[in-house]
């Protein structure tokens, strides 16, 4: 995990030489593009390299191999940790394929984790304007840590997860497959968890599982822990488990992300509870009906597993769990989504609004309206993109016959962009070029639109460096 | 019109005399709060003298009068210029009943546009938190004017337009109907169409006009004029008309108002005719099918009349008319909605945000981050307040049957919230509590959330008069 010590260290011009052995003059010279190029770049080549290694390793399918979109859209989907699937994972690929699926996934999950330490570590105490568009503020938070001990626990911690995730698992499965058949599943399902894919080696997904309390409270563990983020999960670890001195209280970044995931999970399980008592849960014990409403209010943010059949679901449950899509996990985790704190951070500039104070706070303490506004623009960003999609589908019209059609479109465009997994039932039967939106929507939606933009922009504006004369304008 | 000189008069201390006669001392003594007091409680008055003038005065209703829950729902959608019918006006109403309906609209058009005014002239130079709420920003555009003369060019201007819509709406219809038989429903049509209240004395809105591109010209004209708002139709006014020499160039809000209107007048005529094409429009000539996909584009923000079935259209018709009630008309305007200029603050704050800049802009103007703040809470207090709408109906499930459920409701909701009065055709069938959620919408909608909370909030917490430390939280 991350030490919080190594004061000393404070130009971060160490850390990037140690990372970028390969040509650490360009780094320097373009450090302020670096970031995002870095970013952008890494995710592409993932998927580049997973589509090659999904079309020329052999013996990966149990039958013919996937052609080039569906290559590209499995890759895309794995790296990307979203969980679409246009080909069934259990039946369609042999171990070694599913083998290769998992590695995707382990490389796309550790990947966002590591390069966003490695932005983090990298940037140093320099603030910049551009590089601030990649949602890292958490340098702030965390005291200046060396990227490479910051990489190392970034890792570590992750194994350490998965590993108690796969054994807890393979003691319960043991007795359903035996104890050879369920080592391959509790070692893909753990690591899909934790990286909050949502992959599956069942047909169903977990469907099977939903008699299964055990199996629905480790992977709701195992999602929450990999969708919390690891600068409060460190923050966690020091403050009660090694009772660092440094860290006698939790920062507001860390409660903020505590009491909107528990607020989320707590009225998410309540409000799916009251909408499917009487429908999907009916049929089930007391004790099912609890854990199964438990699981469809974790699995949206942005795990992608699901237990029940979202295509026989209620409007209501779609609705809130395409809302819970867009929320997602909190910063500097697996998760996708526009994030807890950004939600948090939207509902205390409302609740100020209405309040008629001119700051949102929280805990006691105010929010720069700096990012009050970066949280604004991401929240119409995305639900832009989202707009966008919904109007592209329909436009190209496969999902028309879908009885419920808009409400089918918005369900899967937002799990494509949130990199959640879920359907209502659709993926499979896109054509070629919903495929490719899905596949794009995918990208931009774990990328970020900003670090896209950043990426792409060579250098600011100069209209950008200077102020422009105010003026105001009456709204609403 | 709004005469923009004596400046003399900047301390705003004589005209809340001027109008509030009754009761001169209770106005000064709470003079922070009365702007939100008198603004919802104007609103809540009228539509109180509005039920009780349908419930007793004789002579109405051609068969049996208006229930109760019925009266309240057809007062508090005449005086919120919503439009939304539970009975149909044309068959329903006497001419009698049709009259009282239409001074109900009058008042509350007029009304907003009036208690607009006032409140802009009584806040005076001095600017306040609390009333900044109810998104007066207009104060800082218009030089000091008398409250009594604003009122007079508000009322003057309202019936002028009025009165020439009547007339050109009569020179077209006198062919079809008869000249005595054309004169009701020429007024009718027009102070609904400057009032942006949709409500018809025809059982189809207007749907048997599909075919008259006189009509649909004329009430657009009406439409657009009547959501411009006075601010902007005042620049303009001195601008073009008079030459006054003092308006030598358009503010940037009136810059920001009629871009983006004309923005979102083509986008969504071409979109429209590209939806609808082969759709609702296949078996119109072209010169129809062009003036239908135009008013398609006029009517949703936020006029309400129709000369199609939205209930038939694609999906993609009805999204896009959802995301036009959303954006609504201009503000200081008899139309609903978050108003164009928060839409394009939205879009300029993500436009911003892409490029790295730090403050939005528009016309070599920088937009305070106040007023970005400001849009942005409007932003997500509106579409939390129409998703509840959603959840509601949906648990109230009179709905259930329609086909495309959940978009029948979101339309419902939002056509409800933005004042807008389109509908796919559920609201007859609403049953009690769901009326009263919908008469509930119009109100919050038409008043402002912000203006509700302000009114009840008797003073400022403590808490808000001083201001926290800061600490900032990883977003996105
Ligand atoms: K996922
Ligand atoms: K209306």
């Amino acid at each position: 995990m991350v030490q919080p010590h190594c004061p000393k260290d404070t130009t971060g011009k160490n850390s990037p030489k140690r990372l970028g052995s390969t040509s650490p003059p360009r780094w320097s010279q373009t450090r302020r593009l670096a970031p995002a190029e870095l970013f952008v770049g890494s995710f592409l080549a993932l998927i580049v390299a997973g589509t090659l290694a999904l079309k020329f390793i052999p013996g990966l399918y149990e039958n013919e191999g996937l052609g080039w979109t569906d290559a590209v859209f499995t890759s895309t989907s794995a790296v990307c940790v979203t969980g679409l699937i246009v080909v069934d994972t259990a039946t369609y690929f042999t171990p070694l394929g599913q083998a290769v699926v998992l590695v995707l996934i382990q490389l796309g999950g550790l990947g966002m984790l590591v390069l966003t330490s490695v932005i983090i570590g990298a940037l140093g105490g320099r603030p910049s304007l551009r590089t601030e568009s990649l949602a890292v503020g958490a340098r702030h938070l965390l005291p200046q840590v060396p990227t490479k001990r910051l990489i190392v626990d970034v890792v570590r911690f992750t194994f350490l997860f998965e590993a108690i995730g796969a054994f807890t698992l393979y003691l319960f499965w043991t007795p359903r497959m035996g104890w050879k058949e369920a080592i391959w599943p509790s070692i893909f399902h753990s690591v899909s968890a934790f990286c909050n894919a949502g992959f599956s080696t069942n047909s169903g997904s977990l469907i099977e599982y939903q008699d299964s309390p055990a199996t629905i409270v480790v992977i709701s563990v195992l999602i929450v822990a990999g969708g919390l983020g690891f600068i409060t999960m460190e923050e966690i670890h020091q403050r009660y488990i090694r009772r660092n001195p440094a860290f006698r209280r939790l920062s507001i970044h860390s409660k903020l992300v505590l009491a909107t995931t528990a607020f989320l999970l707590l009225s998410g399980w309540a409000l799916f509870a009251l909408f499917e008592w009487q429908g999907l849960l009916s049929k089930m014990p007391l004790v099912d009906k609890l854990t199964n409403s438990l699981f469809m209010s974790v699995t949206p943010r942005t795990a992608g597993f699901n237990t029940i059949d979202y295509g026989s679901a209620t409007d209501s449950t779609n609705f809130l769990t395409i809302i819970l899509m867009m929320i997602g996990g909190s910063p500097g985790s697996t998760a996708g989504g526009m994030k807890t704190t950004t939600f948090a951070l939207l509902g205390l500039l409302a609740w100020s609004r209405l309040r008629s104070h001119q700051t949102a706070s929280f805990a006691n303490r105010s929010i720069p309206s700096e990012t009050i506004q970066r949280a604004s623009g991401l929240f119409v960003i995305a639900t832009g993109i989202v707009v966008l999609g919904v109007f592209v589908l329909a436009f190209i019209g496969d999902s028309h016959r879908a009885t419920q059609a808009f409400l089918v479109r918005l369900f899967e465009t937002t799990s494509a962009f949130n990199t959640v997994g879920l359907s209502m039932g659709i993926t499979p039967q896109l054509s070629t070029p919903s495929r490719w939106i899905v596949i794009v929507l995918m990208f931009i939606g774990r990328t970020g639109p900003l670090s896209i933009a950043a990426a792409l922009i060579v250098r600011l504006s100069t209209r950008g460096r200077f102020r422009l004369a105010y003026e105001d304008v009456v709204v609403g």
